[in-house]
Parts: C-alpha cells; structure tokens; sequence
C-alpha cells in the first residue's frame, strides 16, 4: 500500500501529463514489489517557481545564473 | 509537540470541518498520548482531484471505472 | 481517499497506542467528511529527540530550558 | 527537477529492488516532462508494519481482517 | 544532496524574503554539514490560515483567543 | 508557527552538528519572516544512502559513476 508524492515545478503540467505520471509510478510499483494498484495513492504537487530553490536560490534566478555563467542548458 | 499532516482531494470541504479535524486530530493525541495542544500542530493539504491517483488513475477516472465495471459505490 | 501523517517525538509509543492513533483518526475522516475507510492511509513517524527541534533547540534541551526558566511543566 | 518519496511498508525491498525504483520513476520524469536527471531527487521511506494503517486498522490487523472476512487476497 | 520544506502560514511572504529563506537555508547546510548547494532543494509552502491548526484551533481562533484569555501577543 | 523539514543523507551528523541546523533555520524564521520560535518546529530525516536517489540512481552509484566519468569532486 503505498503512497508516493511527487513534486514538480508548476510550469504547465497538463492533466493528461499527470494521468501518465499516475499510471507509471504505480505499474513500478506493481513490476518491481507487487504492489497493488487498488491501495497504492500518488499525489502530484506542483510547486509556484518562487516556493522551489537550487543552488541557495530560487529556481529562475537559479536558471539564469546556469545560463550566463555556464552557457549550459537550464535544468527543468 | 506532535505535528499532523492531513491530505484529502479538494471537494468542498468547509471550514467549519476543517476546524472539526484540527479540534479531533489534537484532542486524539491529548487523550493516547497525553500530547499538549499547544505544541501539535496540523496542517490540512487540500489536493485537486487530477492531482490524486489511485488504482492507477486520477480520483475522477478510477470512480468513473469503478461505478461502471463493478456497481461499487465510489470511494471518496 | 486521505493520507494522514502523525509525527510524534519517539518516546516509547505502543503498538497499542499507535492503533488507537489510526482508528482515531480514521473515525475522525469517516465522521466529518464522510471518507471511506478503507482509503484512509495512516502513517505514522517516530522522530527522536535529537532530530526535533523547538524554540531553536532540540526538544530535550527546550524541555530543561522551560523547566529552569519558567517552572513550566515540560511540553510533550 | 522533482522531487520523489515513496512510502512503502516494510517488508523486505532490497536495495536492488530501490534501485529500480529510483531508475523507474527518474525515467518516467524525463520520458514524461522532459525533467533533468541530474535534479530529480528520489527518497524512499520504509515504513514499520505497526506505523501504518488503513480501514482504521495498522497493516497486518487489516490484512488479517480482510483474510478471514471476505476471503481476499491481502494488499500488499 | 539535502532537501528542505518550510511550510509557513500564507500571511504575505514576498518572493524577496523567500529568496532569503532559500539562501539562508542551504548557506547553513554548506556551513553546518560542507552540503553542495547545486544538489540543495529547498521548497517553500504556504497554507492558508484554515488548513494550519495549532491548540486544538484553526490558527486565527487561536490568536483571538490568546489574545483574549491571556493578553500574549499572538504568535506567527 | 512554522515547519521546516530537513532531510540528509545518513553520514554521520552529529547531534551538535542538528542542534546547529535547528538554530540556524529557527534565527533564519525569526530574522526573516519575524516568526516566533517557540511555534517553530525542525524535523530532521536522516535518510539511508540506499534510499536515496539522484541522476536515476542510489547516491553511492552516483557518486561513483560522477567521480568515474567526470573527474568531478562527488557531491555531499
């Protein structure tokens, strides 16, 4: 019977998006423990960009930092 | 100095209830564990309904599977 | 569907004390929402006294501070 | 960058199978929302059967219940 | 590779004293414990004064009532 | 009255090493957010390295395969 939580930045998550999420973590939970489906609950939480920070700042600013400094692609 | 955390899917619960579970949840702890009031905190999250899953679906979609295929009553 | 999460301060909580915590609570869902039992998860976390903090320190040196400053009985 | 916690009883998960949880979930991050691997975060808690409860009764009295009442396959 | 959740009552938090609360925060997993910022999540969450109880109360009674009975001045 | 829940990896913190991390973010609350610390409350989750996850796989595999292929000082 488990219970997973799964947190993401809100950045346009669709709901059909979610439904995979949904679906897949608990066919792993199946495939890998057995688990059942019937007793196994996810709740999806997305997280506004100025509540999640990185690197001692808050996600944007933190993207911006990876892009200038580093000319890397910024994390999702 | 227990701390609670009480998540159900968002489907209009008042606050009047909710001050009925803050009330229960506290007195529960004060009557087993002897738990002083002023120190348990509870914090209720109220969860989007495509934001749950179980049975590997969202809430709406697994009530909906679960009124057709089996003449349950849905879970709520 | 609710998940509930009870932390306590790890004291020697029973078995027996921890299912009356669940029924409790599950009763509590039941009577003022009207949830079904047999989706209400309960988990409950025991935390020891060094990884709980209040007032800025870990509870048991704010118990001795409450008791030495304020005559207060300790907060459990 | 997501964050994961899965909760599960425990009851024996190795830390193979954990590591197939962790690749799992990870994998249905990127295949999904196209997330970063490298700041998707997985904690999983295993949880004591006496800690956690459903229908109003910890795990095994649960599964006890459902075992002799209705002559179901218990939940894992 | 810590990760930290504040929940605070929503009561106003700018996203520049959030941004403190990110800094702060992983600056005192770097001091206290040599963490990598880079693998340092810190997710911020605001609940709504209805959701938070504290002594048996939704958090506005129970400032009316400290207030009333006690003349403290209500905590935040 | 805030939450704040930290989570690290089991290597070896010190009860000296957690009290200073429960004054550091309870100071963080006070200075930034004017919050009171007797209604501020730390919980620290030690987490085994076996049960986190990062890149897709256990910290210790991920450290290895960044020190293995990167050359990169591998992240706490």
């Amino acid at each position: 019977m488990p219970y997973v939580n799964i947190k993401i930045t809100r950045e346009g998550a669709t709901p059909a998006q979610k439904a995979k999420l949904i679906e897949g973590v608990t066919d792993l939970l199946v495939r890998v423990l057995d688990k059942s489906p019937a007793t196994t609950f996810v709740v999806i939480d997305e997280v506004a960009l100025e509540d999640w920070g990185i690197g001692g700042l808050p996600v944007e600013d933190y993207r911006r930092v990876m892009r200038a400094d580093r000319g890397r692609v910024p994390m999702k």
